[in-house]
């Protein structure tokens, strides 16, 4: 069967789902349907539309964005840029509440360790991966040397395309789950600079009781811009601002890099989420929100520390919701069974009677999963499953972590490597670790406290992990002792120990190294036997499925997204189902109306203060048919003829679906419209020089 | 149906689940299986028994008791005079910390609001009940009218045989889902005294990571008092003090309350408890959690204030837990699909071809049940199916609820009430509502502030009920505005509104006064919708699958638990499952060996101290195979010769299943034998006055 679908390679990329209809599709821009968006959307695009496209669109750190001048102005979401505005903010000037309005291009400020990077090439490396997974005689390999095997053909093929490059990323991609393997390069900017953002109210307002619904008010947008050498960068090819009112039923484009879906799933694979992955991740995550929730109201230093952690965290929680509610929804589940169903007869049909194949192997794994699953996630994370944070989220332990394991993991050969630190990903490593970042020592200690509770709750007290954890001290003490008593905040000590290596490391006496170095064994052994027995044979059964997929369907068929670019197509439009009927737009006047003046609710005060100059009926939102998930926030909305009307923000809860499935009926996502990003900069924000950059008038 | 249901009621008291085995069974005292129950464990009772195990054990609150001298003396868990315990403390005197140790009975304190009852008749009034169901013309009622109908002829049936005695209580119980009615006739103490607890600490050793769980070091035991006329009660009749070391498969009684079972619930009815209840409960439960958790991090009082709230949230929560786990189990779900298709099977055999009777109306239900549960629990409270507190659980809400309510629904005639409202549950309400017991405001705003967002949350920001509730306020702003504002901590306060009825609540300007009139309407409304479209279908289908269980499987059936009277029974015993690999016994230096000195696993003061004087073999806690569930704490664990040998406290987490079938193989009950606490008494809190009671020496 492998073998098989080793020697089909070339033509799965038409082959990963049942059969894509109308808007459905999270597509590459390799394998685009054209005439198929052209006949639904009664337009005329071709392939120079797809590379202007694509070279327009740029991935910012988990965002998508595009480009918008030809001086490397770049359009995405004001929250795709609230790490770098809390990073540039202090207590005293709080950008977030005031907006940020560089009035020169001087004033525009780095986003630390923030940086860009735009698509330039796709290049099919599926034979050489596939053959990878191979032994030295041709024998298939299993469990972990299966994993390392194919993480490190990886690394190398990065490695010989992007070399020491500083201006480079190169990406090996798995499509399809392993059907297909894809070389991406991209041009990498390191210098993104903050060019505006508006109050983050006025990009929030509703808060997350708005966040994921529709109608909505918001104007989630920001600009930041591209450096290189230390001024603007040179970006001939852009989208061009059009800021006109929309229309409805216009076709639009949403280009970005949508994070991940899971609709090639089986049902007793999607069973496991909704009963074990999706239950604990949503149930923690509840409780730290409380704690979180808590913490801000003891002080108004608390409460500015909290805001931006708590914005992302009910992010994560609400789409949590909204999967949990797909899952255990009859109506939507029976449609993935009968789908499944279809796909089984074909299946059986060409093969052996009785064969239930992949199947049949994604089945007998689930108890594995089921079981290993809690100590994965809370001790090693990375998972493509679930989103609990590995301590919290807490930056000094993910700064902890990459020192111990970069120390260990550097002296070896850089295939014998953990894939995160092989040579190929190394530069990005220490630009995360060197960029300078506030920290918040009271903030990490709730985070870390709340980890190690809820490992030792999950894990329960008597588990060996646990005990190699805690000793003999309880989560308080000891998260109170480790970030206390730790020196990693500073950048200088970092670069240190990164420089010192492993000598350093173990000559450490920073209470959160020694922590980490100590949780290596556990947490290392959890991830062997993940791999070993989760990871790879889920990764075999998936590659035969999608040789099966490909058998069953023909092509038209796309992959689950993989957070790498992505073009997709709907029509600007409404919505008329139960719990969720409404028409395309809200407009300014609408969010005079929706304002309470207690929070969420309150409209942002530069934002009120422009209230008269702006029409009522101006456009703030608008909801579109494309198929966008997490990740495609910023995306540039755009028409046939590369003009950018809006940028992608969010989508409704019932929208959240999407994770397993495209449906039509429901599924909208939610835009920022150019002309109320037009508004914002002239009437309220006055960023006459951006509106120049933008030829507005 | 339902006629033949009413013709053969008298011996559907063997009629309700499919055939139990072995300890299965939560039985009533009228239909207890002597004869298996004797061939099961090699014993030989008889209705003396019986009679003298009924008249002995105690409800107390939510719990369970027994007596153990003949002047009124009881034994039950720590945790459940927990309450009592912090009622009865201050910061400073917090006896919670320092155990409470009265030298003589002039020291025993009332519990305040508290009162404890003995079962003493039982007596079949299904006739009436059933037909109370039916109108004027012998047709049958639907919907509110007949919930309304036969809540009142249970209330007028209480009011008749127990009329205005204050030491007496009638209750009409629904047993086998409306299968039958009795009335149980208690004798009631409103005067309970508290006669000794140990350290909080001694009790909860091990905190929530051991709750739910074995081996176990928790000597989870108190002793209350029961008075009347301001002297101890005279109680000829309880159980006889044994604390010999217990052996390994003792046969055991174990007498007391089960609170509720859902045993008898369809796949369907259970779906929409693993799909809606569950998730929506536990995860706001997680985030209350995490609220209080963090405010009891913030200074002394605050940990002081939130204690007793944090145990008893997390045990509810962790139970829940159990029960997730339970439903989304493969293995335990697939036996219960076994048996219902075995009685479906046995249905379809017996009926015409095809006919899904009482389970095809169940299946219709299920979509408005789902849809309806989120605001009948936030706004209501009080379905048999969940366990999110209304207003956070704030004693504060609760009164105001109360003296809105009673207002409202005194001027009525009685079986035209609200039934909790009628006759014959008014003095429970009084007393509840004039006792004296501590209010923390702080901590109550937090409580009433969650449950406000989390309102918010789950109905949505625009449904007009949470409009109603909120106006154009924040839940942080009105909590803090409410709580800050009313002056209902004060006894004479509420005195004066009880008895100023209708005109002195809508003439009071306590602002939670007003809030809770003003959410009168809603909240009634969502409450009659949930009756009329959930609740009466629902008895009404469950009271014909309690006549098809019947026609199927005969007798030797027991109802499910319904916070009343029941006997169970089975063996002292460990279990050899995978996750669940134990012996029968923990001892005092298990103890000592688990004490890592960080908290929860500190060894209280006095109980350290006492550590040379108690031998270290001397078991602690044993696990019995009996059939417990949350209501059963502080049950009397009882030789077949009436010695009472522990008190069952706690379950382990896969016990939790238990909620919805009984499980050989895992199911254990966690008792604290009467050696421990003869132990505790003797060696670390000198109570010699008791011990002399008991006759020990």
């Amino acid at each position: 069967m492998r073998h098989a679908l080793a020697a089909s390679a070339a033509v799965l990329a038409f082959a990963a789902a049942t059969s894509a209809r109308a808007e459905e599709g999270m597509w590459t821009f390799d394998n685009f349907p054209i005439a198929r968006a052209n006949q639904t959307l009664g337009v005329n695009i071709d392939q120079a539309f797809l590379d202007r496209v694509r070279l327009s669109s740029v991935k910012f750190g988990g965002c998508s964005a595009g480009l918008i001048s030809a001086e490397g102005l770049v359009m995405t979401n004001n929250h795709c840029v609230a790490t770098c505005v809390a990073n540039l903010s202090t207590q005293e000037t709080n950008y977030a509440e005031t907006g940020f309005t560089p009035r020169t291009r001087e004033e525009e400020r780095k986003c630390p360790g923030g940086s860009a990077e735009i698509l330039t090439g796709i290049e099919d490396v599926t034979e050489r991966m596939h053959k990878a997974g191979e032994g030295p005689n041709g024998e298939e390999l299993a469990g972990v040397a299966f994993t390392r095997a194919r993480d490190a053909e990886a690394s190398r093929i990065e490695s010989e395309a992007c070399g020491d490059a500083t201006d480079k990323r190169c990406q090996v991609v798995s499509l399809y789950r392993g059907g297909q393997f894809k070389l991406y390069t991209y041009k990498k900017y390191s210098d993104v600079r903050l060019a505006w953002a508006p109050e983050d109210r006025a990009a929030t307002f509703g808060g997350d009781l708005d966040n994921f619904s529709f109608p909505r008010f918001a104007i989630d947008a920001a600009f930041i811009r591209l450096y290189e050498n230390g001024v603007p960068a040179v970006t001939p090819t852009h989208f061009t601002w059009k800021a006109d009112k929309p229309v409805e039923g216009q076709p639009v484009f949403v280009s970005g890099s949508p994070g991940a879906t899971q609709r090639l799933l089986t049902m007793d694979q999607l069973a496991s989420v909704r009963d074990v992955v999706l239950p604990m991740d949503q149930l923690i995550a509840s409780e730290l929100r409380g704690r979180l929730i808590r913490y801000s109201e003891e002080g108004e230093r608390q409460a500015f520390e909290a805001m931006d952690p708590i914005v992302s965290l009910e992010n994560t929680y609400k789409r949590g919701l909204g999967r949990m509610r797909a899952l255990t929804d009859p109506g939507f589940m029976q449609m993935k069974a009968g789908a499944e169903a279809d796909f089984l007869q074909r299946y059986a049909a060409a093969n052996a009677s009785g064969a239930t194949g992949p199947w049949g192997d994604l089945t007998t794994l689930q108890p594995t999963l089921r079981e290993l699953y809690p100590a994965m996630a809370l001790l090693e994370g990375g998972t493509s499953l679930g989103t609990t944070p590995v301590a919290g989220g807490s930056q000094l332990f993910s700064w902890a972590r990459t020192l111990v394991r970069a120390a260990q993991e550097r002296p070896k050969a850089s295939a014998d490597r953990l894939p995160e630190y092989a040579d190929s990903r190394l530069a990005a490593v220490q630009t995360g670790l060197f960029a300078e970042r506030p920290v918040y020592p009271q903030l990490e200690q709730v985070r870390v406290e709340w980890w190690l509770s809820k490992t030792r709750e999950w894990l329960t007290v008597d588990d060996p992990r646990v005990r190699t954890l805690l000793g003999n001290e309880s989560p308080e003490g000891l998260s109170a002792r480790m970030i206390e008593g730790t020196r990693l905040a500073d950048p200088a000590v970092r670069r240190a120990l990164w420089e010192g290596g492993l000598a350093a490391i173990e000559a450490s006496d920073d209470p959160l190294i020694q922590f980490v170095l100590k949780m290596q064994e556990p947490s290392r052994a959890v991830r062997t036997e993940w791999e070993e027995k989760v990871q790879a044979p889920t990764d075999r059964a998936s590659e035969a499925l999608a040789a099966a997929r490909f058998a069953a369907y023909g092509d038209s068929v796309y992959p689950d997204a993989t957070g790498t670019l992505r073009l997709t197509y709907g029509k600007v439009e409404g919505t008329d189902v139960p719990g969720q009927r409404w028409g395309a737009f809200t407009t300014f006047g609408g969010l005079w109306d929706r304002a309470t003046g207690a929070q969420p609710f309150v409209v942002a005060p530069k934002l009120l203060a422009a209230k008269d100059r702006i029409p009522a009926d101006t456009v703030l939102n608008m909801a579109v048919s494309s198929d966008t998930i997490g990740g495609s926030s910023g995306s540039p909305v755009i028409t046939a003829q590369g003009e950018i009307v809006g940028a992608n923000f969010d989508s409704t809860v019932l929208t959240q679906r999407n994770a397993y499935g495209y449906d039509r009926n429901v599924n909208r996502s939610v835009i920022v419209t150019t002309g109320a990003v037009t508004a914002a900069l002239r009437d309220v924000y006055g960023m006459t020089g951006l509106l120049a950059e933008l030829g507005v008038r």
